[in-house]
């Protein structure tokens, strides 16, 4: 069975041309845990200057996926929420930090923090529900 | 007051770059409902060469920002979440229209489908609960 | 393959002591669709004379399960959210009533209203994950 | 400005109804986090002899409320998501405990996880939003 950071590479492949956009880090992967950092850019602002939502929600979208999948086996996203705490700005560096809450054969949840740095100020607070499949990696 | 209209282009403004990016289009916008078009290109999928689940989520969220900011008072988004039903590629354009669930003076509620064109297939369900400010736009 | 109804008969056996408890009545049921109506009593009141949250919760959650097990496979829920939109108190008479706005063959996604009678003012929003085994009833 | 047990006492006050039934008992309370514990009876069950999905939602959503007013402000539930892990059964004994997860001057997110005693087992996961209000207790 593949281990954790072979998942994520398949996962992030060359051609995952948006993670690419947002420059993604994998900074820590193992079983049931990731730890994701970006920094955000100009290209990524809304009107007011502030870091549009869907930028945090993708890059905790992507931690879910590389934490869910781990295990080997393939999983897919069944719902996901998101609250946006506090704005980012062009410049700052944020990390997305996954908890696993529970896990069955079938359906895992995680929780996941989005934070800055190095202030590690909470930005956005997400949940992740997740169908595992008995399909191999 | 300003109108709808007004809200929402000072809400897409010259400078917001992530909508530009996205290539977001406002098909109509009245108060409490709007419908967005954009179409999915080549730097939005992940490796399986299907969208990001944070494409969908944007164009959800923008909705969301465009609908309940439309009746002149400021709103913020509180909680959002998003199931996502059904894949999408590289050519698909999708849209998101907005309904209104609830709407009070400090909270509403709006459920955003998004499904792709021309043959209505829901790819994602969003709903949404914005906080409302007594600040006029 | 058991009828709709057979199935919330199943659900709803003598022995489904809580729903008993609550006074659910069963207004209407076909595949992927029911309508539910219950009496908010004293005993069901908080501190401040009006409906625990969970009481409405429990009326929406009768109405997914017995919605997404219709279709004559068992169906599990995974992931439930509510919003509580407008107080009731006692003696108000509340109905669920679901739309099922996604299925698939492991999943589908139910949003359900629950408004209060004759006014038909929406008392909370509830959407509703549910994951679809195979076996049937 | 009064204390957390004393808001509680406010909130819990002998005419809470429906919280006496359940017959929850609150283990530990202080500002922004407390531990309530029930056992499961007869009465709660399904038609399959296991807790109803509402009534560990109706033990999360009090723990959400005391642990969001025990500041001595007044707050309202705006949004809560369960997800339902494990079943549990008559005689059961369920814990609800909270985690403040982000609390600004109008909205806080808690993570309540419940468990049954004494093996620990999580048997519901529930994120909760409320709006904080300026109103004293």
């Amino acid at each position: 069975m593949k281990s954790p950071e072979e998942i994520v590479n398949l996962l992030m492949m060359k051609n995952d041309a948006f993670s690419q956009w947002l420059g993604i880090q994998v900074l820590e992967i193992r079983k049931g845990y990731c730890k994701l950092q970006m920094q955000v850019r100009k290209e990524m602002l809304n009107g007011f200057y502030i870091a549009h939502g869907g930028i945090t929600y993708s890059l905790a979208d992507s931690a879910l996926a590389f934490a869910s999948n781990s295990y080997g086996y393939k999983a897919v996203s069944v719902e996901t929420s998101i609250s946006h705490t506090e704005s980012i700005k062009e410049g700052d560096v944020i990390r997305a930090e996954t908890e696993e809450l529970h896990r069955s054969n079938k359906i895992a949840v995680y929780l996941i923090k989005i934070y800055s740095m190095p202030d590690k100020r909470t930005v956005a607070i997400f949940k992740g529900t997740v169908y595992i499949s008995s399909q191999e990696w």
